[in-house]
């Protein structure tokens, strides 16, 4: 039923817009974020012309998630004092309107993350960005990760990310080969992307960052959602155009993300609405 | 009164000279600094043939600071345990009387850290290197800050600076698109630098390390700061010359870093006395 | 007496074949290693087609070392809270019979981490990486470390080497301008590498997380500490084809790693019996 959907023609617009957004905008983000990628984290927001910040005190996060334009809760390296910093951050952005995204990175493969992720849930995140394991494992049903890795297919979790986001009153970014995009009603996939972009650390991850971006500029969290799906995906394709070996090929990856642009989306754009 | 400057032509050639002393002697730079820019600073001080160390608990610490050259203190992701570690290392490198340097990342946004970053002024930073937002908010005046970006302008903040440094015993730079060096009476500029070392994470930061790697080798700390200024903002010239992505502008920095020398900062050098 | 050894032809034709065992076997390596590293190290377990995992609270990395294929623990940046994990992590790779690295990162420098090492080694480490001091101190001799560097010659670190891997049941492998392994009765040496190692952050490092993956697919640890200094040594040089400076060395290292292969290895290799 094309016509319920929210999304058309000028959605679309919209979308390849809100890389423009970005550059003009310059949100700054909170990231709470993992060890292993907080530097390609801040780097991907500057080479998007967004401003990063790792604001980790618990006292601080909460002065500073209310200042910032946008927050990234990522549990990868998930400890007892990164929860007290999360929860503290989360409830100030809540409390001060501030969109929030949650990286629910390794979920369903050990228990003390996945209890907290589903705590936070009841926060009501923005965005959610996940690979299908992480996403099955979120919504309580049984995935098959194994580590960081998914060994679900984005479709297969495709029922599980409407759950959570009726639930939630969430957006959910599935991604994976192909990325799935939905907010409980309306449906979206995102064909673009390079296979050597599972061959760097934290792509998964910094995409949270640059969702929590989109989402501080965009009118709706769905669109916000698609154009992270999207930004991140043709900017792979860019850079495979660059290297196709994982060391150059991260630093391609920042070069195309400080270059790709409204009408490069338009032309790339593989997204579709189901 | 130019004459009453302690700088002259032998001063430049010391500053010049400075870059050698370092390559020669390799001094062992302990850092204590935020969690997205620990990489990036190794790997600056090694191109300069500096020896990195991070030793992060608070009695390796204590230990530690007194057999290195020089300690960083940045206080960019500061937690209650960085602060312990922070304490227990300044006041091991004080009574071991090795220079260190207070790198104020976003002083002034956040009041744990002004508080802290005030608190460790007490024991006299041998140098400061921080953005103008930064200087005058660690001197107690109100800024613009946002973030780890600066509202202020660094000449607008040189009366901060001087305060700072006439209170305190210390050396201040104020990094921006124009640089100021001032220990209370001096005042250098050093107009040098390239607007993409703005569009990488920690430019600023890992400068702190080159500060600390400087005052280890230098003859007095303001020569150690103009050589800080200028061994940054010239290898950020010669960075562009190679890239104007950021991504792969990342990388020729270090790379520009680790060639470096005197005759190149010598016939490259826009620095100044006022 | 080459026939006492269990090395021959046909173990060198089995360390060279444990590149392409990593390649299709994508062993799940846990890294608890230092704040330096983490991206580094990750990137390099993706080129080798190796899964990264870095879980760091004491409960999840029980849960996790159990399930991974390998673990890595690395002292670098020690804190409390770094050795509550250490200690969970190994106690349960140990109870699943999982192989594990140690990498005591400049021990004998500073006590704390001499003394944690020391206490690790009860739990018989299937391998050790370190520089010739490490491996010196934490034999309980005196060595010559000056944080990360090393002030002793491999060679000179063999008879602690030998004397740690006959005490502890392990194989341990001293990374140097010339590589020594040796498990107690065996000694080989690795004459491969590039001085531009020594320029990049972490390369010492990672080669640990390198350690875990390989002794994760090989049928013995002293093949597996072969191999682990050649994958290396081998592909820093094929990096110094690409790049003398060392920014853009490390990244020519990541796609080195990210290439190099058994026919590669087999024609480079500099390895021998003692």
């Amino acid at each position: 039923m094309r016509e319920d959907h929210i999304m058309n023609t000028d959605s679309f617009a919209a979308i390849f817009g809100i890389i423009e957004q970005i550059r003009r905008r310059h949100p700054l983000v909170h990231c709470l974020t993992n060890n292993v990628v907080k530097n390609f984290t801040a780097n991907t927001l500057l080479a998007l012309d967004a401003a990063p910040a790792m604001i980790e005190d618990p006292q601080e996060a909460f002065e500073f998630a209310a200042l910032a334009d946008a927050l990234l809760i990522n549990v990868g390296t998930l400890t007892e004092s990164f929860m007290t910093t999360a929860r503290s951050a989360v409830s100030s952005a809540v409390a001060a309107g501030k969109p929030w995204v949650l990286d629910p990175v390794a979920v369903g493969v050990v228990e003390k993350r996945t209890l907290f992720a589903r705590e936070l849930l009841e926060k009501k995140p923005t965005l959610i960005r996940g690979n299908a394991s992480e996403v099955i494992a979120l919504s309580g049903r049984s995935g098959k990760g194994r580590g960081v890795d998914s060994g679900d297919t984005a479709a297969s979790a495709l029922n599980a990310a409407k759950l959570l986001a009726q639930s939630y009153e969430s957006t959910v970014l599935i991604t994976g080969e192909v990325d799935y995009i939905t907010d409980g009603k309306q449906v979206a996939t995102c064909r673009n992307g390079h296979r050597l972009m599972t061959r760097v650390t934290g792509v998964g991850c910094v995409q949270g960052a640059l969702a929590a971006a989109c989402a501080a500029v965009a009118l709706d969290p769905f669109s916000a959602a698609v154009a992270t799906a999207l930004i991140m995906a043709v900017s792979g394709e860019l850079a495979a155009e660059q290297s196709k070996l994982p060391g150059s090929y991260q630093i391609a990856l920042l070069d195309a993300l400080s270059t790709v642009d409204l009408p490069t989306l338009s032309k790339m754009a593989k997204i579709e609405l189901l």
